[in-house]
């Protein structure tokens, strides 16, 4: 079988990693990077020591062309240059939320898939997407969206209490790290920033996915750039136990759990652990769940879990990748992800 | 009429004020303050400069007097000294959580009447106390708890919502502020801590006061000083509209409501106004509710507050000390207290 | 004798301060504030609770009487009606940098006196000003500059230990605090971001005052709000004792001598003695050196000061408001201002 | 030639870091860890996806021996037991600052080499090490004491500059981190904390690698979790050229010269460079100089360089364990240490 060949279209946050996560995939070549500016980040990943060394490298755009070779960087063309050609299968496009949708014509023109990011409009693409909730939608399609962050880690684990149980209805109360450990612009530096509307975007975006939860968010923003984490309450259609709800959680994908009495007592805990595994980055692909937070009284459970904003996506993208190419196990390509990124369960 | 002769046991960051807002009351006399050590509050506050100079210095115990009188402040004697004297009415227990527990024998010994701090148990006092939720209950007590920050913010914004218009019941994730200002001690620096239990001690707390409120509550520690912030979901008995709940915040009394859309956009933009206002210590004995985040979708309604956990339970004690001495109009209580203080609703 | 008439462009941070500071002042009197937005600072200052009520309140420039009237908000007119009418003797400009010096024109076109703040280049004015340091050079100028809160820091410290034992050569490394406790937009969250270039501005800025220090200066700042920290290392042309050293920030005016062993261990404890005093906003005009910190090492002196950035240039622009209208007595004008401020010595 | 049998007695921030660099060497056999409580860190690495998978488990002593298996865990026996086995040669402590000391009489009941660390006080061994600055005292001996983090950047940097132009004496403020990223229990949230005393430790912590150099050092703590800063001064014995100064970084070992214009703007986007090339842990072994900070005024120099404390010091212990077991060609075994961790200059 030929190799699904992919490029990336913007080496930021997101975009470096699914490039070194298509790396890893056994049925996927990585064509080309493209980007518009010679970012330290870029930069770095190129370096001999770096983990995209030898990758060529694409200007996004004519702009970008001119400066990054300004900047003494080599650079093979533009982005359009490489689609004309048929080189490219799925452009997976990581630009800043916005960009993506002004790209989507060059992808319409040349006939490439697309998977965008959760920061564009839904409507940019033809299914928003978890690979848990509804791989099966995307089967296929030519444009695809995996949804963000916070929406990704909701739809995991309220798909799999939705299968378990039945969710009535379910409120979130989102506190969201207020920028990534590399941002050294943004603040606050001590303040708690409520989001100023309701219901904040999340609710809706799951809905995107998952159109019959009845979910309302509310968000605030703190000054912590480990993680995000999730306050949830879900009333189900029937009653459980706390066990019941406890291994739907340790059986599922993606999902982990963690007790405070073993040590795993915030955000700061959980991610040492990825950085003792020596996951690239320190990346959690895994919502983290803390046991000791799971309640549940009749129909009504909750718990926490925390979401590692800068890694959760990947995993998605490259499921994301395989739907849009057609392939149609769900289960074998989320154990394809799985087992090339070392998510254990 | 004669003055209440007070003493306050315990001058940190919850005695220091209740005994400066003690002096702002016309029918009460700050008799003394007591403590074990010689802390920089303590020495300040008793400066020629400072808000309780003149006022009598006595020690909490007999170790305190050793302790203060070793480092060279000058001390009247112990507490029991001043309390066999019969020259106090009623003591605000405002010691550290747990100590006022061990004092209550001292107090019962003198028969004099005393307002204990949320840090204690519920069971040291015969009722615990929010003056517009239950100030009737206390008339007369001789021991009331004066529940803490969070739960005084919850019971404020619940009985209001409650009596306009009937609550079914209550979920809310709270984002409690890591230390207070002064703390350079504890932590933590960059991450989100869960509370390791379900439901948080927080509901169980709001129904020591109002125990018809079937809540549940959720919480995290994060890296801010400034205020806690709560996310706050309730299930109406009828259904109402946005300008309903909108109207009953804007009626109650220690209760503000906020738009981001004239600036307050954070917890730190709303303590500023009380810098501005030159509050002493920018103290906000009110709850700040932000207008943008209140959210109706039938019987559910939805908002965010913010609480100064430093001050919130000022007007409350000064409001526990009259039930307790008797005084029977709770809303004459409230309307002295609030305009002794500031508190301009 | 007639009180000095003054108005105050730009209430932010530093212009707040002023305008109150001013109403402190027996032979001042405060004729108008003005600004260009309805910030909930202006809004709140002028509220019947505020510090600034019944000011009369004055638009910056024709675009902000229309912000401001736009706002509801009641418009005296624009400041140049207000000078035109020879109402002011002298308008302290609080903008933000770089706009004072637009400003200047109009305060050139109808002959006012105006003192700039240290936002401002050194050009901007015949003077830049430290009451301590170089008063008498100020006496009668139209223009006075007071430095920045860094500056004026190092300012009053390095001109009395130059005063008392003769300076050589300075060096010193800020730790500077991120953004005023208000600002929730900027940052770092978590990171240590250093002023990119050598010498920061703080070594030149200091010898606009005291040309005759050598001094240089690195720079750094770091996710807190409360107060910038110096590291200090100054050689000089004797040799003397450490207790030299602390007797002459004991004795010298606007600088205070901090004991950790008191329990004064951070800028968090320093700061909470403002608050227990009933500062108004917490301020602290004075400089704070913590003693433990002082070293002498033959002919070198070490220490290290915090300084409180949003009100240590208070009582500076006071004294410069006298020193421009030819008050010519520098230690009564010093005297009287921290006389009304509260600074004790 | 046989390999160096070690075992590294405490996992915790350096020991971990330590065994995986130990099994990366080519000339060194990682024999067995030992520890006293199950912690995640523990746990971690030795699954079967974590870097030390396979490895022999001991207790560091008896008591711990009943902690871990009471938890579970698979011991072989005490540090002890394999000590009198003659089974390893050098022993790396990287016990809690302290415990080396108490350990030392096992080492030498057994004869065995042992490397400490900068937590020890320098007593405790015969050398205080860093592999640029003295390797050769440390050959062959049985006790060698790595020095801390922010005192191996300093003699690393000194080094070099006193070689190149001769140092006359130093200034050093320091900008410490005030916990690691895993540690969500110390702050100060927000404020800066001064190390309250004159000089901080890590000047004559310099002194026990570097006697000759005069130095003095000022030290506060600030709420980040990155990395340390500091600013220097050098007086040099002669005058040199800003070129001068960065030919000596851009050519030394281990020390990295980073560009602000080339978005390297603080410790964050520094750090984010290592995990950009995957190194483990984002660990960063070289000292971090900022171009633009450096500065030369004749024979004064200055800079600011960052440090990152959990690695910093995990060459300097490899180097030492070469040492210590008598291998006499240090620059050799500075290279084989470079390549094995992929430090590239």
């Amino acid at each position: 079988m030929n190799k699904i060949r992919i490029a990336i279209n913007g080496i930021g946050t997101v975009g470096k990693r699914i490039a070194h996560a298509v790396k890893l995939q056994d049925d996927m070549e990585l064509i080309a990077i493209s980007d518009v500016a010679p970012t330290p980040t870029l930069r770095t990943v190129l370096e001999p020591n770096g983990p995209l060394y030898g990758v060529d490298l694409y200007a996004s755009n004519k702009w970008g062309l001119e400066n990054l070779r300004n900047a003494g960087m080599y650079v093979n063309g533009t982005l359009e240059d490489l689609l004309k050609n048929g080189a490219v299968d799925v452009v997976v496009d990581a630009t800043p939320a916005g960009i993506g949708e002004k790209n989507k014509s060059l992808y319409e023109k040349y006939g490439v898939k697309a998977i965008f990011q959760g920061g564009e409009k839904s409507y940019v693409a033809q299914v928003s997407f978890n690979a848990i909730a509804n791989y099966e939608d995307a089967i296929g399609k030519q444009f695809i969206r995996v949804v963000s962050c916070n929406t990704t880690s909701l739809c995991r684990t309220l798909w799999h209490i939705d299968k378990a149980f039945g969710v009535d209805e379910v409120f979130v109360g989102l506190v969201r790290r207020a920028v990534d450990m590399w941002n050294d612009k943004k603040g606050p530096v001590d303040a708690i920033v409520p989001d100023l509307k309701f219901p904040s975007h999340h609710g809706p975006d799951v809905q995107t996915v998952m159109p019959w939860i009845r979910i309302k968010t509310l968000a605030v923003k703190v000054p912590t750039t480990l993680a995000h984490v999730h306050q949830v309450h879900v009333r189900l259609k029937t009653e459980v136990s706390r066990e019941d709800v406890i291994s739907v959680f340790n059986y599922a994908t993606r999902i982990l759990v963690f007790k405070g009495s073993e040590g795993y007592t915030s955000t700061a805990t959980i991610i040492e652990r990825f950085r003792d595994l020596l996951r690239p980055r320190h990346d959690m692909y895994e919502v983290a769940v803390w046991e000791e937070t799971i309640g549940v009284d009749d129909k009504d459970i909750y718990w926490m879990h925390a979401v590692h904003q800068e890694s959760i996506i990947v995993p998605e993208n490259i499921d994301a990748i395989r739907a849009a190419i057609g392939f149609e196990d769900k289960w074998k390509s989320i154990k394809k992800t799985n087992e090339s990124l070392g998510i254990q369960k």
